[in-house]
Formats: structure tokens, sequence, C-alpha cells
């Protein structure tokens, strides 16, 4: 039974809790096409001035705002510096080139994390052997990088870089709330630094559907257009937008309880054996590596057979997440397995 | 209020019934991107099975299973061949050219419908000058055709082509169940004619959001990575497929109403003094073109002013479109008003 | 032996004559993707001058020039207007859809001449669902329309369409010279007129290889970027530009004797028999259409066996083109030919 | 006068010898878009026999094989592997995004060149997140990496993985020449290893235009098509051929004095006291360092003083280039003029 087991896979695979669902059956909805879905605009509207920023566009997925923003920053013949193992190179399917058939710059972050410094040496001189650098994008918490946080000392310094080359920035805020929760900064400073952000609701905030594109009325208004080809110009998506206010109103403050389950969970693989090294925990990813001696497929399917599923994450390394259909008592067990396997 | 209006605008703008409602409300989910939502699952077999092909692909947006579509059959350098007014090619914002990079073969057809001798002779001969034709797309009903249906020995007519020349051969569904129902042809024929078809769950069937893209079960994996990089790939999107699922069991039979009604809408048209041409009405959709001393704009605004709300449809022409949230009380004040402004 | 044969095909199988040859091999050279070859920078120079523009590019052909040209006014999820037959939709391999992202607006053209009235229908009103229209180009003389001329008001007409819908103005003027000899209108009185302008030079100028792209100095430095992404940066390029200043100042007033031919040839075939139609003459290019007892294949056949070899141009078509190595001589053995075939 | 001064900036900037012009002047040609020039397929014929592979492709530029090849072998939703400095991803506008939107995966290699290690963990597993890997490609010599050879052993071992994963090895050949050279490798047994190769013959060979593209015979057929669509079909291209003939024919063994001069340079740089570092000179590009203390710039400048123009390559990095147009005498003033500097 699925019910049964303790999910570590990943915080997209929450379901609705009954107050959820009961707010999302109730909400009212219209065609969102010709602009008439009242819980959509309430939901695009309430994420905009949440990050102080002017407008929002609901989609599908993470994935269409983030290629949708950088369809609209961007034309083909420009470059998009992200880090090297950013979700919109690494995880999109090739969609930066596919999409806007732009290039990429790739910097090697630390954890994820870049620098103004590092942005600047890779802003492209004029010259007619060069694509045009259009596009910055950042990742915070930054997934492949262990859920690190950036400070807003950071991003104003790249913000600065990109002002000043009149470069776009670009948020992926997939994971957003957790960093938000994880540092105490507030999410209306956000809309000073960046031109873009990209909100998930479907991660730790567990609404089933859906991210909201942040920008100016004049770039949500270009992305319209761009959100339609993509396919992604749904009909009564209220339905689905009502879980995401929902979520934002009552599922923020509780990812600390991720986090500190998190870092449980970091603790007690720190002191396994066949732990090698565990990647400092910041929020509600647990990134870790396993001894050469302890493949990660025998590992995995060890969980599995304890009811506990997790995954892959390159060569003998491991990601737990932890979301809000993990409670204290699945980390106990999950604890208690690690131990066993110790054993 | 809303609450009041007529709108003929389309039939994308029904709201869920009480019913429908109830099934999305129940329906069990998973995360879909893992492929674990039992009723995402469920509905894509049922549209599969129906239609007499092996797989589906729950999607957004009829858009985006178009779109789809299109970019797993061509590549660039290629050709679709499509009817100069079909939904593909005029109100998909160009989205052949922008995803596939294919080029397209427009032909003239009679309300919609093309030939197989057209189509035949719209595909290019080998030569370097030329990109190489990779499919040929119809649409049933045709929305610009004024809802007109092919015949099932037209379609083979085409298939036979089609084989020869070993050109896949896609289906615009967006409304092919009014199609079904107005001709008496059976789903599963299709299955036999078309590689992929898309069909509409949001439209005539009246289920919030949704299509499903139908092909063989190799296609719809290779459709999947293309679903993943447009942005469609959703969580935990059962509470969509529920209501699709409800409306493939529900609400077929019952758009031979809307079809009835579009007759009436028709009829009372044809009448009016102010109104030089009505396409033949063969479903929901009903087509006029206003004599030259009618405005169109001016028309509508006087429809609005009695609560009735429909679509500017090129110069001079209107569409009316009958659908669940259109009853017949509607039909009679529709009739009423068209009445009056003849007065 | 091909020193035999007499080649209709086209104006583009011309070979230097001594003349052209010998400026060819004293043209001084440099590296012109640093600027510094003083040949081509001359050929652009007098180029942009002669049609009253700013600036030149040297490019390796026609199709480059117009693809470079069209990406250049256009960005993805836009739309370009042009006649059906057009050779940069017909015969530049989708390059519109593939280069640029962008759709086409297809008009049908009288023997390939647009009138200001479709354009201006054919511009796309605002929409959500629509592609932007970005570029309205025409081609003069128009090949398809059997080497048709535009008049200058016919231009004018055009011309203003575009500038009140903000939209720039494209020339395909691959026999650009062919019409300004035929109708006596001034080349700078085009620049008035257009944005861009493609001039040919390895057609009925006689030039072996080269077109020129000719615009503003904006556009022109815009342009060499995209000429560097197709690969059309070439280094010591002053040979082939040297060619093309030798045709425009001695090749361009014999343009005359071509049409003449031409006309010539098109009275012998409107004796025959087995000629159905030969649509008029205007330049260099005669389209005629063979009687349906008459295959075309087996016509070009018969010819050939006589030394003579000409172009399909679709079913029953055949497209005979006059050019520089083309003399009247050759003239009098093609209206032999064409007599005997008819006994 | 620029006859006088000394061009180490790049092999491209090379003018013909009198014999070669004299070749170049004498060649039959003919319209190779219609495959009659018999200089052109004189060339591709004796470029593909030398390089052990079926056929060959004249372009007007290796950007336009390089590109061609790239678009050739992938399709979008793909990626290719190269290293990070590799001139089809840094100098060629990003068209590997543009003309095939495929991803890059960046490897950074040691002076340029990647291991089969390296290689082999950058293939994209099977996954809906993931762009297949679609190309391996490579450059010998490495321009970026100093003009650095790599051993038929590493690109044997590239090749063993290449073909267990079934993915194409492609080889930017813009300066094979060199590496042969510098090697004493075959170029036949290059056509074993590689799927596609592209050769340049306006670097060190001193052809003023072209580069050819090498296949198998159906490979070059595939890419006619996008030649054609990136302008790149010219006419009676035979007179950049013959020069490309003749460069196969003399000049190949002659960049052993080209190699030796650029190790003069590099002896002489290596004692200057503001030089920090040199690359290891294998073929004929000289990498070096600057101190600190002294700008790229200034230094530039003070060259150009002497008659001496050179490139920057980076902060502080200048490029010296050896090449046909580069003799002893001149080697030598650049010798004084390096002393003088330090002076």
């Amino acid at each position: 039974m699925t019910a049964a087991r303790i999910d570590l896979r990943s915080d997209t695979v929450t379901r609705p809790t009954p107050a959820m669902l009961e707010a999302m059956f109730r909400a009212p909805v219209g065609d969102d096409v010709y602009e008439e879905d009242p819980t959509v605009r309430a939901l695009e509207d309430a994420a905009a001035a949440r990050f102080g920023l002017e407008a929002g566009l609901f989609c599908p997925s993470g994935t269409m705002t983030n290629q949708i923003a950088i369809k609209a920053h961007t034309e083909p013949l420009s470059e998009v510096i992200c880090e090297q193992t950013s979700h919109i190179y690494l995880w999109e399917v090739g969609g930066i080139a596919f999409h806007s058939g732009a290039s990429v710059a790739l910097l090697p972050g630390k954890r994820g994390r870049v620098t103004a410094a590092q942005v600047e040496a890779a802003i492209r001189p004029v010259n007619v052997h060069y694509p045009t650098t259009s596009l910055i994008s950042l990742e915070n918490t930054h997934n492949r990088g262990g859920g690190s946080c950036y400070t807003l000392e950071e991003i104003a310094a790249i913000a600065e870089v990109a002002r000043r080359h009149q470069i776009p920035l670009h948020l992926d805020g997939a994971r957003i709330f957790n960093a938000l929760v994880a540092t105490g900064q507030q999410a209306e400073e956000y809309g000073r630094y960046f031109d873009s952000i990209s909100v998930c609701l479907s991660k730790g905030l567990g609404a089933p559907v859906g991210s909201v594109l942040l920008g100016s009325r004049a770039f949500v208004q270009k992305c319209k257009r761009i959100r339609k080809v993509m396919g992604g110009g749904m009909r009564q998506a209220g339905y689905l937008a009502a879980a995401g206010l929902y979520a934002l109103e009552n599922n923020v403050a509780r990812l600390a309880d991720d986090h500190r389950r998190a870092r449980q969970l970091a603790e007690a693989l720190t002191a396994q054996p066949y732990v090698a090294e565990v990647l400092p925990v910041e929020t509600n990813l647990v990134i870790f590596r396993l001894h050469d001696a302890h493949p990660a497929d025998q590992f995995l399917a060890q969980l599995q057979e304890r009811g506990i599923i997790a995954s892959s994450f390159g060569p003998q390394m491991i990601r737990f997440v932890t979301h809000l259909d993990v409670d204290d008592a699945m980390i106990a067990s999950v604890v208690r397995a690690l131990n066993e396997l110790a054993a």
C-alpha cells in the first residue's frame, strides 16, 4: 500500500489536506483564457503582492514558469548565465535551447550559489562571434546544492551587476519559501532585486499543481502569449489556484518543521558508517554520499524493503526530502531504518 | 452579474456540474510526473480505449496536445499540411514554427474540410530547396468551418494518401465528440485512420481543464518528454482528470441537445433581415455574417445589453456556440433578442 | 559536351566572361571577418548607394540574404506576410520557420504580385492566440509569377500600409535588375520604400557567387552576427565581390537583350499546338503550360535530345530562362527545336 | 600600409600566393546547386579520400561546416558534449542552440582536450527531465587550448565510448592539418574514428575561403539540404574550391615551418620579464599571459606601434599565430620588438 510508505523522494508528492481540498472545491471559477477566473486572479495578485512585484501568471508547472520567463527575457543568439547544476539547465530537458534558442554560460557555484564576480566575468563582450548575454538566473534554495540559501547581500551584489549591464535577473523560486523561512528574509525584498520570480506551489507548500510567474505588468502581459503557445492557457483553473491561495496563507510557517526534520535526518546519517559525507542542511533537502563500498542502488532497495523511498542523485549520492506528508513518527522510522542498515 | 448572462462565446466557458465536482473531489491522486496518479492514468487509458489507440497523455490544454503531437511527428526542415483556417495554424500563436521549426502547406478547404486529392498535391517532392512533408493534420469538427464534420470515407481517403507516402496523420479533435454525435460515427474507427488524436475535455464535454493526446505507446512515450519541456508535467492532476473521466461517461450523448439548440439559433438567424448568411449548422457552432449595414461591434453590443455575449469572427462575422451551460430557456431568450433587434 | 548545350534552366548557370574573371583576379583582398577586404566593402557600398540605402552585407547566396533579413526583422511568435508562391516560402527549405521560428501568412497574388489591401487584411490583430505580424516581404520580379514586375505605385501603397502599422518591408530582389530594366524604374527609389533589399549578383548579372543585403547601418550591423551564425562570414571574399562590382557596372543594361530573347521564345511557344498557355513575358522568364496530352517530362527529354535543357515548374508547367550565356543564335536554335516538336 | 605590418592575429588572414591564384583563375566551374561544378566536386572528393571518408561538402566557412554537422547529427531536445572552451560553443554565436535547439554539456579539458572518462560521465541517462545526448564533438588542434593535439589513442578511446553508446563523433578540424604535421598522424586514420569532420581550407592552408564537411554519403546528402537553408549553396564556387585543392596539394607539409616559428616566438616570450606564462607550443598557436602589471591592451598597442598586430585572448592573455604570410624575417622582427618592450 502506498498509504504506509514514507516518501522522501520529493516535496512534490504531497496530497492536499482536507482543508485545502475544501478550499479548492468551494472556489469560484471562470474561463481564465478570457481572464475571467476570479480565483486565479486572486492567486496571481496575492503572490505578486507578497513578493513586491506588479503581476502574476498562474501556470501548470515550475518548468513552464521558468521557461516562459527565459523566453520572455531573451531572444535567439543570446546567452543565459546560470549555475552549472541549476534546474533550468539540468532538469528542464534543455528547454533554454529548445524554446529560446539561447546558449548557456554555466558557472561552477558553491553548493549552487554563484557570486557577483563570477556573473560579471561571464557576461559576453560585444563581438560578432558571441551571443549577447540576455539573462542571469539564480535558484534559491538551490536543489542540487542541497537546499542552500543565498543571503540578501549576495543577491544584492548580483542584482547590481545585472543592472549595471542592463541584463534582467530571474529567480527560480521553486523552493523560495523554504529560503524565506530558513533565513528570515522578507518575500517583498525579492521584488527589489529580481525582474521575474517563479514561485512553486506544489512543492513544500503542498498544493497539487502549479506555479506562479511574477514580474512587471508589461512582462506578465508578454508572458501570456508565451504561456498560450506552450499550451499553459487553462480554462477553469481556479480549482488549482484555490489550493495555491490556501497554501500561501496556511502552509508557509510550517516549513520550519520540515527543516527541523531534515536536520534530524542529517544527524542520523552523519552517524552512519556507510555515509561518506552529508551536505550541510539549511532547509528541507538532505543530500549525502555513500562510501564506495555501498552502492546507491542497493541502499535504496534496502530502504524500500522498510517502506521508505528516496532518490538517487548521481553516483553514490542520495537525496532525502522532508515535506507536508512526512511527520515526526515517520522521521523516527527512517532513523531506525538507517541504524538497522549499519548493523 | 455573470450569473444572469447567456454566454455564447465558446463551449470552453462551462463550469462543472455538482456531480462532476463531486467526482473531482473524491478522486484518488498521486504525483503524475512519477506516473503515480491513478485518476490520470485511468483517464488516459479510457480515452485511448474509446478511440482504439494504445495510450494517452493528459495535458492542460488542447493547444498543448496539438503542439506536442506536431513536435513529435515532425522535425525542423519539414512541413505540415493543414487547412488554411485550421486552429493549429491560425490560433496557436504560430506554434508550428515556434516549437517545431516546421513550415506549413495551407490548403483552402470547403468549410474547413480538405480532400485527399488536395492533400496529395501538397506533398513536397524530394528537392534540396524543399522542406520534407512530415505531417498531415485534420480538424474535426472544424471550428472556422462552422462545426462541419468529415465523413469516414473522406477521412479514409486522406489516410490512404498519408500511408502511401508514409506521412503520419494527426486529428485535432477539439470537438471530436460533437462530430461523433452528429454523424453517428464510432470513436474507435478513428484509431484506424489517425496516428494521433487530440481530444479536448473542456469544450462540449464540460470539464474545467484538459485535453488528452492519443497514439501508440511509443508515440506517447516520446510525447512525455515534449510535455515536460513545455511545462505540462503536472503533479496531482487527478482532480482535473476526474472531471474528464466523468465527462466521458456522462456528457457525450447530451451534445445532441447542443446541436438541436444550435439549429434553433440558425433558424432564428436566417429569418432576420440583418443577417446576410448563416453557415450550415452541423453541430454546436453557428457562424453567420451580418449585412454590411450592420457593424459586428454594434450588433454584439446590442446583444450584450440584453445579457447575451458572443464572439466576433472576422469582419461582419459572428459565432454563437451552444454548450452545457446554455439551456432551452436561454435559447428562447436569445431568439427573442434577435427578433427585437430586427424591429 | 556541356559546351554545346543551350541551358535555359536558370540564369544562375552563367560563367564569368574573361573580363569579369580578369576583374576578379586583380582584386585586392583581406580578411572580411575583420572587415578588411577592400573589394567586399566597395561592393557593399556601391550596391547600397545604388539603391539609396546606407549599408550592405555581402553573402554567399540570395537564400542567405533573404533569411538573414527575415531573422533580423522578426522574432519568434511573429508572422511574415508574403505571396503564397514566393521564393522565401516555397524554395528556401522552410527557412522562415527554421531560422526565425516565425509563422507565415500566405497571400494569393496575381502572378506573384499582392496588393496593399491584401497585405493590410493579413495583418494580425492583437490577441493572445495570434503571432504578431513582424514583416511584409515582396519579390520583384516574381519568379513563380513568370518574372512579373511591380509598379512603383503598387509598391508605394504597400509601403504605406507597412509604415502605418510599423511593420518593416523587405524586398527579395533576386531579379530586381530585370525589373528595373523592364520598367525603367530607378534603383534609388527602392530605398525609399523598403527597409531591406536582397540583391542577387549571380543571376542575370552573371557573377559566379553572391548576393548583397541592403539596409540601414544599424540593420546591417545586426545582420552581421546573423551572417556569422549562419556560416556566411567569409575571409578573402573579395574575389567574388569583384565579380559583383564588375557586374553592377557592366551587366545591367544588357538585361534588355535577355528580355527581348525571352519575348522571342514566348512568341514561338504561343504558336505551338502543344502549348496551352504562355504567361505574359515581362522580363527574362518564360513560363508556359503544355496541353494535357503532352507530358512535361517527355517534352523536356525531347528538348534535351536537341541539346536544350530547361526546368519543370509543376505539372505540365515549363520554365525557360534567358541570360548572359544564351545568345541570339541559341534562341534561333530553340525556336527551330520547338517547331520541330510540333511536326 | 598594411603591406608592411606583421599580422599575428590569425592564420585566417593569409592571401593566396600567385600560384594559388593561377590555379583559381584556370579552374573549370559550373552551377554547384545543380551539382555541376567540377572543381568543387574534385575538392570534395579529394578531401574525403584524404581522410578516409566517403563524401564531402564544400561550404563558405568552418562555422557553417560545424553547424551543419551539429544540425545533421542532432535534433531538438538533445545535447552536445564538447569542451567548455571549444570553438563550436564559444565562438559560433551560440549556434548549437540557435540552429539545432540543442543543449550543451561542457567539459573542462586539459588545454582543450577531454578524456573518454569525462565524455562517458557526461552522457545523460534516460529520464523525462533530460535531453538525449546526441553528439560528441572534439576540436583538434584545440584553439583555446593553445593549438594542442590529441593522440590517436585518446581519440580511439573516446570513439569507443561514442560507439558503445551509439552517439556520433564529430571533429572540428579547423586546424587538423597542423595536428597531422605536428604528430605525424595519418589523415586517413581519422575516418575510422569520426562520423564527420570539418576541414578548414582558409587557415594554415592559405586558401581564401572555405571549409569541407566530410562524412558518409548519406550524411553529406542530408547536409546538403541544411547547407541550402543556411544559405551556403553557392553557384560557380569552383574558383574558391580550386584554391582549396591547390592548398591540399601544396601547403600541408610547409605547416612545419609555422610550427618552428611558433616555437621561436614562445622561446622569446618565455625570456621576457613581463610574461607570466606561455602555454606549451605544439603547433602554430602561441598563447601567453602577461604579468598583472602589464595590461594586455597596452602591450598590444606597443606592438602595433612596431607594426605587429595580435589578438587579446581574455584578461592578460595574448595569442600569436604563425602562418603562410609570416616568414623568418618577420619572426626576427617580432623577437626584436619583444626584447625592446622589456627594456
